[in-house]
């Protein structure tokens, strides 16, 4: 088997047809969600590019990787999803985006050069490279956000879109009045279409991409495609940008309670520049309607690539995963962007595919079971036909459920989100230790507890779906509170490090010391079997030296 | 200024004569002890060797490093004592026992030869090799319990002691009758004299390899100077063996209510091999006066130690820490060796000289601040003029309490002890990644949560300071248990892996990414100063191409 592990940047678990948007069609993620089975608890470990990556490619929480925002790198020998398929015999791909940051001073430390295979994959979160593009390519007095090269641009120059960075000047941006430059940065702009063909934007150009390595590959491979969009700018080429209009943008989610005594954390965001723009109508109505044409672009793009694995009949023995790393406001809850916990931004769409012939009884069906990003890993281990190294691994195969087993279970799901980063944390007064986040949600009830001393948020999901009344702004929910408090503290002390021993290791060592003479109990050696001390109680034994007096 | 961190193995903390012991004098640590701090209220991060030294040379809670019981390998790349020291431009030597175990596996996924400085510090837990020898040179059925090899069997056999193991032949045993060999295995040997001269034995071997060390150093340097006694075998040579006898063994620290419906995890542990064995007289009365004649033997070859640096002047510049990994329980509980969270077992002698003038003020002064062993890497750092990497040491600087200050300190010292190896994991019908305990102590009450299901222990030490009577039975005492509780919930989610990001490097980049092009809260562009969007708002510019149309 194969596995196909599509990634969508920034996509919200709710903006597909198979998730009941009404105005947005996408008959290609329906397609495969109709193939397979649609998860619709999945929630991201964190609610940033970087560190919900670092999790989803470790199958490990933010807490034990430590990578806990973008540029934050991962600290080099943390195991990755290419070192746990390749110990199963399975090749492992990048095609796209990782928002990886190469820890290069602890390389350095360990002499590993980034030019030797082990070191690019170190550098490269322990893909293959067959064409990375993080894309985003801003650029600003400082130089480029991104310290790469973008071989993205390279194509575009090839195709003769002039400048230095066609990436800002055409696949985001607009043609404006008299020529100039109308970015998409500018929500202003979103409404207009990218000046560039369709079929040299982003999304078809990672498409084609996917396709050139699906053409040659020889199996068993795992290919992490990994599309930079739907995310932000938002900005579509022809004729995506016109698909949709104000009409088809859903009022946003909120409600005045919200901005009534807020969470301080809470409360700064919704203060935030983001926030502020996406408060406003008329950015909903350019910004979403663009939102909604680049997902509908993916999904065509989707196509192509189904339409490919049918026609080889590939389908039949891969395995297709389509996430994304977090959601997107989008105004709901008075916020733009991501970062907190509402649904819109901590949960995600995951649609799995699994070929085989056991997974047959749950095709196009749904499961709500609390689905963490970390699952995907020790899943792709089960299918290379690999031991999940559990010891390591912290998420658990999603296999059970594919099968429509109804295994134990986690019973909360935990995300994370270090805003240390951010100008949050300085307005709040904070260290940047204590600008962390967490998220605890057993399905019903969702926690978050800031660190720092502020009280935490509780939201009742069966009674209040939309998450606009913060039952912790009062005592009556404080056996809640406690409850979800004490889930947390029992994932603080979980065993997450103990990453070079295996449990069956533990257990078939034990005893290993006394039969390798290690014996602090013996009162006159009767305690143990002649054989483990007859050293010291075989026949006399003269000694011919004592030292050489 | 040079550091001296001499470690002892397995010696309690009242064990000494400036703590007290009424029977066993001790006047070369009382010596560093009137020159320096005695900490009072010192504890190991582990109640056994190798976690508890993975701790004391990371810096980290074992949590954090996950090297958690002996021979569980300290994962490739986690910083050490070493690495930090060398980054202040400090040597750091090692002079004796470790308990490191090599990650080998994580060693050869990064290519690191093990013969390489870089793959040797790895395998060493970042120290510089003097000499290497951990002290148990035990052997068995399966093989040697060490995979080194050993420089004081090199060296016994180089003064004439014959046979393959010399250390077990006569270091470790006595001459029985007929020549037999007496194991010091063996309680019912450890009266008599171990058969081997004085010179020889272990603890005035590895002075000597120190004092050859100090001859020809170069500073600035750290040294540890690490011991295997008085750790088991309980066996010592002439005069030692004679020194103490029944008359000097204190009475048992125990009480039958332990022995009242334990804590199940205390209940297996009491009815243990090893504290079968302690729970007899005739054991400790012969066990005891050997372990005092091992730490008398112990005292005096410091006292080697302090008079060379006191000849050379080099005392002057030298910091001198004596420490223990953990303690012994010597049948007080009703228990032997460590691993439980007694005093006994847990708290750990820490004298600390610091020449410096700044430390004039509590030469021969107590402290009985909270401190654990994680604290001395910074203190080292400090010492050598380094800035303390706090977002990877969990410690802090013990200077302040050096120079009489009295800073802001932890609420709580933590202790951990993973039991997945042991026989009592099995009894007690756990999975290895429940066999595990956290202390919490205040230095008033001591909590011990044992994960897997069971009740907690308390103990109050101030009215109770044999800690006989666990406050945990009944439920007089829940409000104290669930204050100890929110400590331990407070740090399991400390922030303990974010090693390749500092404080600092988070705050200077606040920002960076705006003055990179990263721009998505803009409406039209006025949000923001014209420098960092001019390049959409400048001059008209015409589009020399819009690909190859």
């Amino acid at each position: 088997m194969n596995i196909l592990f599509i990634m969508y940047d920034q996509l919200r678990f709710d903006y597909l047809g198979c998730a009941g948007h009404p105005h947005l069609d996408t008959p290609n993620f329906d397609r495969v969600a109709a193939m397979g089975v649609r998860f619709t608890n999945a929630y991201a470990q964190s609610t940033i590019c970087g560190a919900s990556r670092m999790s989803f490619y470790t199958g490990r929480y933010v807490h034990s990787h430590g990578a806990a925002w973008n540029g934050f790198p991962l600290r080099v020998g943390e195991m990755t999803m290419g070192d746990h398929l390749r110990a199963s015999g399975m090749d492992c791909w990048l095609i796209g985006k990782t928002h990886m940051k190469a820890d290069t001073e602890g390389m350095a430390r360990l002499g590993l050069a980034p030019d030797s295979v082990i070191g690019a994959r170190q550098a490269e979160c322990g893909f293959d490279i067959w064409a990375r593009d993080d894309g985003l390519w801003a650029y600003g007095p400082d130089g480029y956000y991104d310290q790469h090269r973008s071989p993205y641009n390279a194509y575009l120059a090839s195709r003769g879109y002039d400048g230095e960075n066609p990436w800002a000047d055409y696949a985001n941006a607009a043609e404006g009045e008299d020529g100039q430059i109308a970015s998409g940065w500018m929500f202003d702009n979103a409404d207009k279409p990218a000046n560039i063909r369709e079929e040299d934007s982003e999304t078809p150009w990672l498409t084609s991409e996917a396709l050139r390595f699906l053409q040659q590959a020889k199996g068993p491979w795992c290919a992490h495609v990994s599309y930079i969009k739907p995310h932000w700018p938002y900005i579509v080429p022809a004729p995506y940008h016109a698909m949709y209009g104000p009409l088809h943008v859903l009022p946003p989610m909120r409600d005045a309670v919200e901005q009534d005594a807020p969470h301080p954390v809470f409360g700064a965001y919704m203060r935030g520049k983001i926030a502020a723009a996406f408060q406003r109508d008329d950015v909903r109505a350019k910004v979403i309607p663009a939102y909604m044409g680049l997902i509908r672009q993916c999904d065509d793009q989707l196509g192509r690539i189904l339409d490919h694995l049918e026609a080889t009949g590939e389908i039949k023995d891969t395995m297709i995963v389509l996430t994304s790393d977090h959601g997107d406001y989008l105004g709901d809850h008075w916020m733009g962007e991501k970062e907190l916990f509402h649904e819109p931004s901590v949960k995600i769409p995951m649609i799995v595919h699994d070929p085989r012939p056991a997974a047959d009884a749950t095709r196009g069906s749904t499961c709500d079971a609390l689905v963490e990003a970390i699952d995907l890993v020790p899943t792709f281990v089960e299918a290379a036909g690999g031991t999940v190294a559990d010891h390591i691994l912290e998420g658990r195969s999603l296999a059970p459920w594919l099968r429509g087993e109804t295994p134990d279970w986690r019973a909360v799901a935990i995300s994370e989100y270090d805003y240390s980063g951010t100008p949050h944390c300085a307005a709040l007064g904070l260290t940047p230790r204590d600008a962390r986040l967490f998220m605890v949600c057993d399905g019903r009830f969702k926690l978050m507890h800031a660190e720092g001393g502020f009280r935490p948020m509780l939201f009742d999901l069966a009674n209040d779906r939309h998450e606009f009344h913060d039952l912790a702004k009062g005592d009556a929910h404080d056996a809640e509170i406690a409850r979800l408090y004490d889930h947390l503290a029992v994932w603080g002390r979980r065993m997450s490090q103990r990453v070079t021993k295996s449990d069956a290791q533990i257990v078939a060592a034990r005893g290993s010391s006394l039969r390798r003479g290690i014996l602090p109990f013996l009162v006159d050696g009767s305690e143990v079997p002649e054989a483990l001390t007859e050293r010291y109680r075989g026949p006399v034994r003269q000694h011919h030296a004592k030292g050489d007096e």
